[in-house]
């Protein structure tokens, strides 16, 4: 297992916008050929599984211009400069549901969301406790909280309601406790 | 709930490569402001979980370059223009690892990969009583074949030793069957 199989003779960045980027690289190939190789930079992003103290879940029905559809999402967004990623996951759980929790949130994995093409990590997390209040939408958002419990959330990620990879992951991650009483 | 909250009023392809192309949208908010939506356009990809006759997990380990790490993933693939997701998943499982079964191929999700910035689905399946051959690999792709016992690779998955989101998203859709006995 070699450390670094392909070289990396040189790198620009071909479009941006203000959410990620594309740097392509000229390589060569472990086969010794010259390549191409576009990278989409991507900041860290954070999903947050919301559990009220009676220990129903939080999602929000979310819509996604991407595919023209509502999904059923827990509560994310991408980590901003200067955040960490758990300031990051307290401030979606705010902004999104209105969430507060005395808890502190649980790290339940972290996970590159699209190693083929991306670089971005993904941070997973549990709030427990969770207390609902306002939210505080931007304005580009277009998004409901719905309140469900946790065993038909399960069900609903593999009966093909929940259509969001991510919310499925963070749902699957911390399943067994979702499960377990109280 | 409306059934389409922006508005798109113009619509152009600002990049593409091979894999994928960035479509740019002007958009209407829907607090009536213009805006612009970027969404990366990318074909449909499987992921495949392989279980050997003994129960066991094929699992790769492969050098990702936009991370430079390698990591444990099942095979995986885009679907090509004219493929059936079930053919690409049946191509993948022998190209990637040389595998074949008599079984079907058996789906066990259909999620959207990154919703907020692609529309790229993903559908994931269990191969069982999967026999292993010779991988054919493309001439770019640079990785090994491993076997292991299906409760450790579900152990990598909470561990951190699995870092790619899918694979863990595809292992965790068919746990309770990975974990059953025969």
């Amino acid at each position: 297992m070699m450390n670094k199989p392909y070289q990396t003779t040189s790198s620009q960045i071909v479009w941006s916008c203000p959410w990620y980027r594309v740097r392509q690289d000229q390589i060569i190939t472990p086969n010794g050929r010259p390549g191409v190789y576009n990278v989409i930079e991507s900041p860290p992003s954070v999903w947050i599984v919301p559990v009220t103290p009676a220990g129903e879940i939080v999602l929000i029905n979310n819509y996604r211009y991407t595919i023209d559809q509502w999904c059923w999402e827990v509560p994310a967004g991408s980590v901003k400069p200067g955040q960490t990623e758990l300031e990051a996951a307290v401030c979606e759980l705010k902004e999104e549901v209105g969430g507060e929790t005395d808890d502190p949130l649980v790290e339940i994995g972290r996970f590159y969301t699209a190693n083929g093409i991306c670089n971005e990590p993904g941070v997973y997390y549990l709030a427990t406790n969770v207390r609902l209040g306002e939210p505080e939408h931007e304005a580009t958002e277009v998004m409901e909280t719905h309140i469900k419990p946790a065993a038909e959330v399960l069900h609903m990620v593999h009966s093909g309601q929940i259509t969001d990879g991510n919310t499925a992951l963070a749902l699957l991650l911390c399943a067994e406790k979702l499960r377990a009483p109280g």
